[in-house]
């Protein structure tokens, strides 16, 4: 194990830094100076910035650090993509306590160089340092796209189509399968934890991917979405911000909701309903957007997509058509993060 | 007081923003979507990320909230100025623990506020999330200048002229009696502080400010420096980036070194050498940068800068001039964050 003082912070800047490539000509400048230096053309930048703290958005007795690395780097690239743009560059922050080695931080960033691989993105800088405890990384993401495409929340208008990219829940049933594995193991670590057959719930909770294929759809088919935003607080969480930020309201209907089997299974296993799972349960970074009905015909041909409700006036609020014929208010409840009740 | 779980993460964002307001047309988009949109012109984007860990960077005991939002963010516009670009916008993001009421955050945001409205910075995005302990402050922030106007730290010739915007080591200074009276106090606190003849050094330490003066007049006199860094890190480790990036050597003219009479007399006070502070001592956000020769002329019209060396041929390594016609080595020590000798 080598420890992380030998190296001093120049050092690891400089080691965790020797695989990194540029990828983009718009990339003229990346790690090792004051800033890094990205070229202008007739683009706009979208920037977006999320910080991961050790505690609160994740577990390192069940996510290890190349998921994690991977995972902080796609949930940025996520909301790149739900603003219809390509993410091109990220800069990564880490904070680290004493307990971590130079080996776990090669972990952590063989994850998030698989990330930039994967998406196509330079990492062009950041900053290392330490902290008094846990770890603690903090990514801002830039992307690009021309001046006219850009997709914003507010744009949804009454009688647009909802769309979300895949299905919902599987992340959230993933975190409730690794805590309760957690809690088993605490109790009696002699008890192997049992994951084998919940290995769709576990990766969508540690290795979400970002939906790129959907921008790249949207492109090719000349569609460009009213509204969309990335399904990390839970789809009726998501769904407010749009009707906020738009001033309408919108219906979604239970029955077409997409759920995984194994959401529906895993949620009746913890006497969860499935649909509360895929309406709140947030982290799915699938994209949710609403599209003028002129472009359903040819949003059927999206790969994966599914149409799941409407914009309606705003004085009708956020309401669920059941499977039943009710219809219901829609609270939204997403992650707070601040109520020491969800999270201690 | 306020709790900020009354307020929920998305209560506290809107608080928090509710007087934030855009100043550059460039910033299209600001806060409240997945991401921030900027516009592109003919320029280069520069865009530089720092983090602020509680514990490590900065102790709450004597940092007021308001000081230190100001000074993470004037530290993240230093680096911008240091490519010789001008800072337009940041993002900010924020861990907080429990015991951080909604007051408090105001007068971090407060600092924040004021360093934007006095530097022309539009908040445009960012992360507020909890943490299960202290307080971490993670800023990018994002500049613009002409293509050719960027300067890097690799561009120092041989014979170029080394040259420093302000006095140094007076930030370290002020950490040494903040950390004394912190003593003092923790062993008996009936003792009040001896504090008001340290102002310049308590000032320097607590409410740096970032030298976009220098960038200006490099504008004005159409001067553009070889090579320039931040002195952030202490003068010989951030020469030491210019020699390494440059391939080149340098010595520095003790006698040359601007040293304010405060930091002189306090050094003294502490036992330490004056110059020792000043080579080492590092938060000084005062720019080093190395000019061809025929600028001089130029360059002496600066209102503050002092000429404090030359660059050499690269086997000369760095050296100091001692005042008493000797020539040391300059070892270039700056902070390592990761020896726990220098911090627990």
């Amino acid at each position: 194990m080598s420890e992380i003082k030998d190296l001093g912070e120049f050092g690891l800047i400089k080691h965790l830094n020797r695989q990194n490539s540029t990828k983009h000509a718009s990339t003229i400048k990346g790690v090792g100076d004051d800033g890094a230096v990205i070229q202008s053309e007739s683009d706009v930048f979208v920037i977006s910035t999320d910080m991961m703290v050790e505690g609160i958005h994740f577990d390192l007795m069940y996510s290890p650090l190349k998921h994690l690395g991977y995972k902080s780097v796609v949930t940025n690239l996520s909301d790149i993509f739900a603003m219809n743009a390509t993410p091109k560059q990220i800069t990564v922050s880490v904070a680290i306590s004493s307990k971590y080695t130079v080996e776990a931080m090669d972990e952590l960033y063989a994850g998030i160089y698989l990330a930039c691989e994967k998406y196509k993105i330079d990492l062009i800088g950041g900053d290392t340092t330490s902290s008094p405890k846990g770890l603690v990384i903090s990514i801002t993401a830039i992307g690009q796209c021309p001046n006219d495409d850009v997709v914003y929340r507010n744009g949804a208008k009454i009688g647009d189509i909802i769309c979300v990219t895949g299905d919902l829940g599987a992340a959230y049933l993933g975190l409730q399968i690794l805590e309760r594995e957690k809690r088993i193991f605490l109790e009696n670590p002699k008890i192997q934890p049992e994951l084998g057959k919940s290995q769709y719930l576990l990766e969508r909770q540690l290795k979400p991917e970002a939906q790129i294929g959907a921008i790249e759809f949207f492109k090719e088919m000349k569609i460009k979405p009213t509204a969309m935003i990335d399904v990390s607080d839970g789809l009726a969480s998501d769904l407010m911000h749009i009707c906020e930020q738009s001033h309408v309201g919108a219906f979604i209907e239970e029955g077409k909701v997409p759920i995984h089997p194994d959401t529906e299974r895993t949620a009746l296993e913890f006497k969860l309903d499935p649909i509360t799972c895929a309406l709140h349960g947030g982290e799915d970074y699938e994209l949710l957007f609403t599209i003028d009905p002129k472009d359903l015909d040819k949003v059927r041909y999206m790969p994966e997509v599914f149409i799941i409700g409407e914009i309606t006036v705003p004085t009708e609020g956020l309401t669920l058509h059941t499977t039943g014929g009710n219809i219901h208010p829609l609270m939204a409840q997403g992650w707070n993060h601040f109520d020491s009740n969800q999270h201690q």
